[in-house]
């Protein structure tokens, strides 16, 4: 049922998505990762209407902060009557969320066209950090962005938390893409989560694979392990 | 195309979900409005699949505060490095947004089992808000509840912001059904907003009405005048 990691790196690098489900002891759910420089108003609709969870942009911790974002929790612990709030859930780890966001020429921010769009801007702001331009990445997300708005952004913290935020970001990086992606729980019709099988049929209608956390994580291990030495 | 509130106000009061359409001048858009108390895991499905847009819980500002809750705004703006991403959106007014929460009983937090069971045990702090016994409520809520989580809540200010937090606020009002909503918005097949005739067929295969956000302001305005006197 499950592909191997080289065949969703084949298709993440085509600007394809992949199918990513987690662990059995962890959320046991399946995400859909698009890359996010190449998102469509047609994927922010397939999302919504075959896949049902929340459309998620994300991008790593590090890239996050060059921005002046930080963690939702770490947000919530300097307000005095939330704090409280902050807990781990019960799969383990706090959240990837850090804020959510509207990019400043969408209409409402929900339609897929803004959604799309907003998403194609932070990819962009992402692509002005990775190139080093960190001062003008971060005066344009300022700019040209307002919070609250409808795109959950996550950071993940590759290496410390294992959840799909930082699946989709291990690939990433194997598939040498950008640190920028888009990914949404599959819920399928059963109101749970989808299950595997079930994912596989959808990844088949979209010619793409369902992949494995755990072979991600052992792939991107030995990978690391190569390139350290 | 567009019925009487008294219609709305009666499906409402029956549990039942009602259509609302902003104002051409606003958003443009219609959002799904169910009464939360009731809210069943598959209704969460039908507005995910059908309706498309963030599947939100609204109370009333007042009741938020209460406990301790804030608009995001307010949140932001108390951190340096993110109070300049706070800005009034295209259509004017700052937005209904306070935090994302999760109930502490949930598996992942996405799920339709899971999302309901939220705004089920955020319409029951509600009612005891609403009862008065607002130490419990807030004792309740804080031990109950995590954020970040997957179910954003809405603070409608009613008299000052006329947005779909508000209007379906207003309905409850007039409803007498408590101040605990769960709306989404109806984004239909096109990649912009579902246009009210869209809308018309699918309350019609609800069994509901689609009501006009002028009528109800209207409706609403004409009740506290007498109510006042």
């Amino acid at each position: 049922m499950f592909a191997t990691v080289e065949e969703g790196i084949k298709r993440l690098r085509a600007g394809k998505p992949v199918l990513i489900y987690d662990f059995d002891e962890r959320e046991g759910e399946v995400d859909i990762v698009y890359p996010a420089e190449v998102i469509t108003p047609q994927d922010i609709a397939f999302m919504r209407q075959i896949a049902g969870g929340l459309i998620c942009f994300v991008t790593r911790y590090e890239i996050g902060r060059v921005l002046g974002l930080d963690l939702q929790t770490r947000i919530l612990r300097k307000i005095d009557s939330l704090s409280s709030l902050v807990k781990r859930p019960s799969y383990g780890d706090e959240p990837a969320f850090s804020i959510w966001v509207n990019h400043v020429k969408v209409k409402t921010g929900i339609r897929d066209t803004d959604r799309a769009l907003t998403i194609r801007e932070l990819a962009e702001i992402v692509k002005l950090v990775q190139e080093g331009r960190t001062e003008y990445a971060k005066v344009k997300f300022i700019e040209n962005f307002y919070s609250p708005g409808h795109v959950p952004i996550l950071l993940g913290r590759v290496g410390e938390r294992y959840g799909h935020t930082e699946l989709s970001l291990m690939l990433a990086e194997l598939a040498n893409v950008s640190p920028a992606l888009v990914i949404c729980e599959i819920l399928g019709t059963s109101h749970e989560a989808a299950t595997p099988a079930e994912c596989l049929k959808i990844a088949e209608k979209l010619g793409t694979v369902l992949l494995r956390g755990s072979d991600i994580v052992k792939y991107y291990e030995e990978y690391r392990a190569r390139y350290r030495t």
